[in-house]
């Protein structure tokens, strides 16, 4: 998730004096709350600062997040024709000034520091699309699914082709990971992950570049974590509602785990702090494929020494991220 | 789950014309209600109309509506001394009229049709106290657990006593079986929840008298099934979530279980209905011992229609209800 974030100083500064989406199309501003926000945490790896729904654009709907950080698709897509009415631009040409804050961020970026560019999963993607923006229950979403099938498969495609040439962009402008986000797939039923779901977001880690590690994020995704791995990606994310441990035995010891320390944690004290990293981290026992990270993303009112204080007690007993993005 | 509400027409006209805890404490509509929605829909047994919340007031806290089906508790409960202020008021007292409302409702009820009574567990009551109504993310919850473990358990403790007696005096006053609604579980981290919330719902369990079957709901909680069973109710309820089949193998198949249709479901095409009952149905292979249910409460949109049609469907391919609770 975004390292940079309310909670942070240095970014409430530049918050407060730019519009959410003007920062994400200024690269200088990318840069520096990536790189600043990495050096304050003292974390293995840079995360680029954007926003999964950025990719709302080069699929030609207006994007705007007027409140706070509630973003708003003015024109959701609720028909089979809003489906068709949807464009598969060329993400150079709408998402350039991505690569662009990628290619400076990756310029200021301490040389050993890998940069993770992300997506949205096409699911989630498709959700805030069909929602309009952010939901409790995704009732649109999956009336959208049962009522027309093929309808449904259209879109996910459509987006899943965009998304893989946006991501293979960021990989050419120079991130050394690259990450899937389906923060919503934890509302699906088992079978329909795996039925209606899964191929797409398989699809777009297919069309990564050979060679570039790939991370599969997802909360509320334990009931079906062996499809939700089905989809390829090299590391496998998992939340706090399910054991560390139990989730990587499900999904198999050679396979990088990503995880999964509850945020709410952060905001408490620095004793339940260390004791839930101590909790996670003797779950991990050590192997190796550990990468330590929160489970979904880090809240407004986090103190910011919390954080830091969480990177130095993994630091100190894990081998950290460096092994397999390095 | 409430099997009357603003999807029935016949509910919509009392609720016009009555606040809805007024109605809560009318036995003559309480009656009438659950009554009516069970001959509507043709489900074997009856589950008595009334809401999770009402126990707040027997612990001394008020409590409102003030729109649509949003609770309102005015005083949340935030420090230790907010817990050692809760009363633990006779619920013969304070709930009553529930028990009023279960009386006419038996007497009134078909002598063949079980009545189901019910109270929110532990956890979700607790965390309604804290967060004051609905939440999102059960921020100020966790906290007030990772905060100070022993005041989390003293309020745990004390809400198990009060609902056991609740529970009591609904089956005294007539219900067949009572069923505990743990709504939010599913947010918790497995060790939270078997270590500090499956005690108190445990707890409940125990207290019931001998003999009347229970039935434990939750959504989310196939991470942790093993311990969700583990508090000891006779049934144990799954959401959509998980598949059925997987579940029951987890819980063991000498444990009748409850699930677990995704109430979104039933805002679709009939067609999607039938289909989606026998996916269930499939999963449950005929064996003895499956409640069919929503995993979740009915959305207000639901066409009275296909959920009368979903009870049609199962009541063809299933046992039913009725060997476990007749």
């Amino acid at each position: 998730m975004r390292q940079a974030g309310r909670y942070m100083k240095e970014y409430r500064a530049i918050r407060e004096k730019n519009a959410f989406l003007k920062i994400c199309k200024t690269k200088e501003l990318v840069a520096e709350i990536t790189v600043v926000a990495r050096r304050k945490l003292g974390v293995d790896a840079a995360i680029l600062f954007a926003d999964i729904l950025l990719i709302v654009e080069a699929l030609g709907l207006p994007l705007d997040f007027p409140k706070a950080d509630g973003p708003l698709i003015a024109k959701p897509v609720r028909t089979a024709a809003d489906v068709d009415a949807l464009l598969e631009a060329d993400p150079e040409e709408t998402l350039g000034y991505v690569f662009d804050a990628v290619r400076l961020t990756r310029a200021e970026l301490e040389k050993d520091v890998p940069l993770i560019g992300f997506a949205g999963a096409p699911f989630t993607i498709a959700a805030y699309l069909i929602e309009g923006g952010s939901s409790k229950d995704f009732e649109k979403t999956k009336r959208f699914l049962y009522e027309d099938p093929g309808r449904w498969e259209k879109l996910l495609a459509k987006i899943s082709r965009v998304t893989a040439r946006y991501l293979t962009g960021q990989v050419h402008a120079g991130v050394q990971a690259v990450q899937l986000f389906d923060s919503w797939a934890g509302c699906l039923e088992p079978s329909e992950y795996r039925e209606h779901v899964m191929p797409h977001t398989a699809a777009v880690f297919a069309a990564i570049p050979a060679g570039v590690p790939t991370i599969h994020f997802g909360t509320g995704t334990a009931p079906f974590l062996e499809s939700f791995a089905a989809a390829g990606s090299t590391v496998v994310g998992v939340d706090h509602r399910i054991r560390l441990d139990e989730a990587w035995q499900r999904i198999g010891y050679d396979r990088p785990i990503q995880g999964n320390m509850d945020p709410l944690v952060l905001c408490s004290s620095l004793e339940n702090v260390k004791n839930h990293a101590a909790m996670i981290l003797d779950q991990a026992r050590g192997r190796a494929g550990h990468i330590f990270n929160l489970g979904h993303g880090i809240l407004p009112d986090t103190p910011v020494e919390n954080a830091a204080a969480l990177v130095e007690t993994v630091h100190e007993t894990s081998r950290g991220i460096q092994e397999f993005l390095g």
